[in-house]
């Protein structure tokens, strides 16, 4: 009952906006009739231009990624028009029939738009024209949602986010039949749908719309971009900076967890562009997130720079948008999935529709970057508009360049002073190193954690989320349970647990007030590639210290793996060390046993869903863990002492829906101490080939590795191979500078170098 | 101390009999000399031919194919001959380095010598001759291999086997060299190694040589092959025919279990082509055995025919030979990955070198089947002789055409009459139905058992083999003794289980003596593929009756499995019925709760290495489980009772060094009862991408699946879908005839038909 009142209080509420916007904008501008007679024949103007499609149809048939892009969605949406027109009444959550079809309407609704532009056969007009009618006379009696699931429920969909995807894609529908309609059509549709619809999810919904968060840069392009089609200034100002007074509670969260109001009370599309990308473009929620706001980031910024110029939005914060089209593509591994740091369901990457217009754009309106060509040969299709004509000309010239990836860091934070990522390269070898800010709320705690790939498998792998996106059978296809309890925990990434509790007590507000420093990097070597950062807010009165360096040595077949952390305590905590290495145990040269009953690991912090399935002690200085993955063969050799325990856990315990994956983990632990060194080195080796059935190279290459040197000013390993060569790695845990000198005698020899780190 | 004593003395024992032959050949055929003066100038004959040679160079350059394999296997011996010649001392099992070396050392032979002859440079004359020699210099002082583990060691190897595989490639060398080497070196090559060497695979190993086993048909074609290069009559007999007086042990077993005396004595090449192969061509120890025994099987017989037509070797039980090529390829799936029936190691498929042998001369000698060019199109490479000329001439001229695997059913056994495998197709399903005999010592406990792929992926998996072959740490390379204590026994299978005991106790003596049979198979309609089988001496006592059909129907998007098994038995037992579902959990229709801490579902047959993950009752008339693997949605549909238990197992357990993968069952478990049946239908309908985060289809089509009758005469099952059609299958479970004449009346409808079963 309460619920129902409230929504009849926000639908009156938003017929009193829609009132009081269309008088102002009756007074402050001039009169529909006017700007009909100024505007029209204006359109298209968005995203497709008139001057775009005059060029498109002059080299139609001549210019083979566009044609082939241009056949599929007519292909597509033939086949939708076949079908029908469904507007079925709002009931389901993502997974489900009204869901998908309501996406699925505005998808074909954008294409249909631009068939109707390029193809000039009005049957695509007569298709927009007759959807957008079928939306206008459900849309002012529709109530909200009935899933009550979401912190701002939309209408169609069951979260406002969804509701601004389809105004995104319809407006540039609109955009495309705009001069198609009669001026009472407009009018109509203006009326009872577009603007009641930007009213919605705005002044509505404050709550999503005036965020730094992606769900409002949606909102904001959303209203952005049906504005600038509309030529309504009043909405445009909206988009670009927000509502003023919004009445949000400053400690309100939404159903992730994340606080609603923004601190320096910022909002609107601008904002949303200033704060969450840092000067390098990278995206502090993380490259999935960051792909799914790149579409509209990108779509709104192309049709401000297309309809106002003089905004010169892709100069915005020194060209940010376009830098971050270039972070994100350095986000993704060899195959082109990106990296799942944070909340990010894997197997999203560049071959995604939101992928396709970034390309597309950055290429059109940056610097003709040729690399972007060969990803969108891979992508096998562009836009159908000016920027994919753009690229559609530049492959078909001859123009396209490999897209190289090298090692690369990018800062986190507005300034990018908030810490960041940073991707080491070499060969094959990719080591993706985490250090940065807690990445709103779909950010996890991990704080120093990494990942490894190879070829762009994963080898030591980052979990990612906990959710099957869309699957309607797994929660509605929303954020599971597990999401919380597992995927975000510490112990669910490969990087230091103190006391079996997560970094900042695994509490957002805490993990959102700090970020890790980076300490030093340098990529410019051919035998070293390396990066180094601390952490001192995690575990208050600890210190984390992580190095991590892909080397080329001679004697090793491929780059090897170092990875050095220190930890510097005020008391003795114990501390946990987890690899969540893939693949098959195929030797280890320390004894373990395996309990015949499986028990968790613990009782909270993301322990719980961990089974132990082996439990040693390291015998030695040394623990090797040698498995098997993907036809290679991998090592982990890892400086260990004798009270040390060293477990095989798997994920899965305290699962009751099957929602984890049954992964594995090696784990050290070290039983209470105050300062201690975690120092491993993971070779990849050889392979095996089930065809063949030749077994390669199966074994490390390393006889020892040895902590030689550590106290709070240096940490020192050595690394000695099966030949004798030995490999000093000197890490400097104080002055990181290039030009600081140092001077540091190891077991009776001198040693002096210049720089943050010495490497012989 | 007594191992030495035994060494001595065989190797006394061989020494007399070499010097026995030796003076055997010299008193029988014509002196040496004689000999060579007329036979000299007719090598290479086995393989590679005097004229296949003068072909070969004609077309040289002009055979893209078989340019591209020249150029290949060039490159590959050249960096050989670059390293030099290694021959060291043999020490190591299968995964360790001498084995790897001296195998390394046999295929590059084979290689250089075929280099030889078709680039008529003397650098790979000389190389061969030099390796050689640095055999002749070893061979006769050698021990038996210091490794002890083989119930039949061999010198250079751990086990003769393996020293077969040395003379098979081997001889094929020395053919090509034979002319390039003086009658002296021939003389000393031959004295001091070829006859000491087959010699030893045979008389001295008549365990391992006088079987019917894969073991032995390599030991035959060894002394064979090398027969022929010498042109050694009684070698030849001996290679054929076994050796006549073995004094073998009626009891004796091989280090698998299986054994070693063949029933009716027989032994030598033609018995092991007579007893294996059914008329069909299947191979009874299955394909991934007969993948292996392909090689010499085919090998040598090309070998025969090149240099002994007169046997027509390849007409031998009406061209079975030929015929296995086709049965071999037809066991793969769509990627060409063998089916792991019995000890079948995973990711074996027919781009190995064997089924490059095996297609290029099943084309050369058969009837030029155009597909056989598909497959080879496929492998890119061919075999540098003969056969592989013609291959490479069909492709070149444009003969080849897709090869089309349908439905088949390959019987069993010598004669055909012990049971087969049946493999049902249709579109991208594959259901592979085994109902054969126990496949000699590989054989596993899985009578009736099945396994499920499409396009190339497994859905419900065969486990295969527990053993990683050639991979030193994992037990030598060898079988793991979880391929004993899991992957034979009768709970690894998607069979039914009594008692928790496994087929025929899990007894290789009395699975010997069984085999299941053919019910009745129909591949001949558009909308229904059938097959149906019994087993009646698993469980003595209880008769297991299994029909598994794909079928297309209107309203599934493809085409679905039923799986129908009836149990008859005199008494009550428990009854386990898993499917091992490759995936991850989507939705259940039961309720199941999850224990806190996993333990084994039993002690023993297998039951002591699956963890029980879940277990819920059968709350309903049809148990229902979603998965989601790679991309496609399965549900599995089955008829239940209240009282049944339903549990989620995992492998894995009571797995002391991690040699177990960690895959997930459902199984069904019916509690004592006499007679039942197990009904089910797995459907693969729509599918889910990471990339577009669309779910498609995610849910079951099936409403209701219901036994509407079920006596000794007649199993009958409905299969209801969501839009209420319904589809009645019956089998009749007593005269499977094809024209006999049936009629019955389920739930008031009198239903007849002609035939085996019904389907409408």
């Amino acid at each position: 009952m309460k619920l129902k009142s409230k929504i009849s209080t926000v639908s009156i509420l938003s017929l009193f906006f829609i009132g009081f916007m269309l008088s102002c904008k009756e007074q402050s501008e001039s009169p529909v009739k006017e700007k009909e007679i100024s505007h029209s024949g204006d359109h298209p103007k968005l995203i497709l231009t008139k001057s775009g499609v005059e060029q498109i149809r002059k080299e139609l048939g001549n210019i083979p990624i566009f044609d082939a892009s241009l056949a599929a969605t007519k292909e597509e949406v033939d086949a939708e028009i076949a079908l029908g027109i469904q507007i079925p009444v709002p009931k389901d959550f993502s997974g489900g029939y009204t869901h998908a079809r309501h996406k699925r309407n505005f998808l074909i609704l954008e294409k249909a738009g631009l068939l109707y532009q390029i193809l000039q056969d009005e049957k695509y007009a007569i298709y927009v024209k007759d959807m957008l009618f079928g939306y206008e006379a459900i849309y002012k009696d529709l109530p909200v949602h009935p899933q009550t699931r979401s912190y701002a429920r939309g209408k169609l969909f069951w979260q406002c986010l969804n509701d601004s995807n389809w105004l995104v894609y319809v407006s540039q529908a609109y955009d495309c039949v705009y001069d198609y309609l009669s001026a009472e059509e407009r009018e109509k549709l203006e009326t009872n749908l577009f603007r009641p619809f930007a009213d919605y999810i705005s002044i509505d919904n404050p709550q999503f719309y005036n965020r730094v968060h992606n769900h409002s840069t949606w909102g904001n392009a959303a209203v952005g971009m049906i504005a600038l089609v509309m030529d309504d200034a009043e909405l445009l100002h909206r988009a670009l900076y927000g509502l003023e007074n919004d009445g949000l509670d400053a400690n309100a969260k939404d159903n992730d967890g994340g606080f609603i109001k923004n601190e320096d009370g910022k909002a609107g599309f601008l904002a949303n562009l200033e704060e969450p990308f840092s000067p390098d473009g990278y995206y502090t929620e993380g490259p999935y997130y960051q792909r799914y706001a790149m579409y509209p980031f990108l779509i709104f910024a192309e049709a401000l720079n297309n309809v106002k110029p003089e905004l010169k939005i892709f100069e915005y914060k020194d060209g940010v948008l376009l830098k971050s089209v270039s972070a994100l593509l350095n986000l993704s591994d060899a195959d082109g999935d990106f990296f799942p740091l944070n909340d990010g369901q894997k197997g999203m990457s560049y071959y995604s529709k939101e992928l396709v217009t970034a390309v597309d754009i950055a290429y059109h309106h940056g610097d003709k970057n040729p690399g972007l060509l060969s990803i969108a040969e891979k992508q096998e299709r562009v836009l159908l508009d000016d920027a994919g004509l753009a690229v559609a000309l530049g492959i078909k010239n001859g123009k396209a360049k490999p897209f190289e990836k090298k090692s690369i860091n990018l800062t986190d934070g507005p300034d990018g002073k908030q810490g960041g990522v940073a991707i080491l390269r070499d060969n094959d070898i990719e080591v993706v190193f985490k250090y940065a800010a807690q990445g709103l709320s779909h950010g996890h705690y991990d704080k120093l954690s990494f990942s490894l790939y190879e070829d762009g498998d994963e080898v030591i792998q980052d979990y990612g989320l906990a959710r099957f996106v869309n699957i309607e059978q797994k929660g509605g296809g929303n954020y599971l349970k597990e999401n919380t309890t597992w995927a975000k925990q510490s112990i669910a990434h490969n990087t230091v647990i103190q006391n079996e509790t997560s970094h900042f007590q695994g509490k957002y507000e805490i993990g959102m007030k700090h970020h890790s420093d980076l300490s030093f990097y340098d990529f410019d070597n051919d035998n070293i590639k390396i990066v180094s950062a601390t952490e001192a807010n995690a575990y208050p009165g600890t210190v984390l210290h992580r190095t991590m360096a892909v080397i080329t040595s001679a004697g090793f077949e491929k780059p090897y793996v170092v990875d050095l952390m220190s930890v510097t305590s005020d008391k003795a905590n114990q501390y946990d060390f987890p690899y969540y290495f893939m693949g098959h145990v195929m030797e280890t040269n320390f004894k373990y046993n395996t309990p015949s009953t499986l028990k968790p690991l613990g009782a909270k912090n993301g322990y719980q869903h961990l089974f132990v399935e082996g439990e040693g002690k390291a015998n030695n200085d040394n623990a090797q863990l040698t498995w098997l993955n993907l036809g290679r063969f991998y090592t982990l050799t890892t400086v260990t002492d004798k009270q040390d325990d060293l477990f095989f856990t798997r994920i899965g315990a305290n699962d009751p829906e099957f929602n984890l994956r049954r992964e594995a983990a090696f784990m050290i632990r070290k039983k209470p101490v105050k300062n201690t060194v975690f120092a491993s080195v993971i070779e990849s080796h050889g392979g095996y080939s089930p065809v063949s059935e030749f077994a390669v190279n199966s074994k490390s290459n390393i006889s020892e590795l040895k902590v030689i040197y550590n106290d709070n000013d240096y940490t020192a390993l050595s690394i000695k191979d099966l030949n004798g060569a030995v490999k000093t790695l000197i890490v400097s845990n104080g002055d990181a500078s290039k030009t600081a000198s140092h001077n540091l005698n190891i077991e009776g020899e001198n040693i002096q170098w210049t720089g943050a780190y010495y490497f012989k």
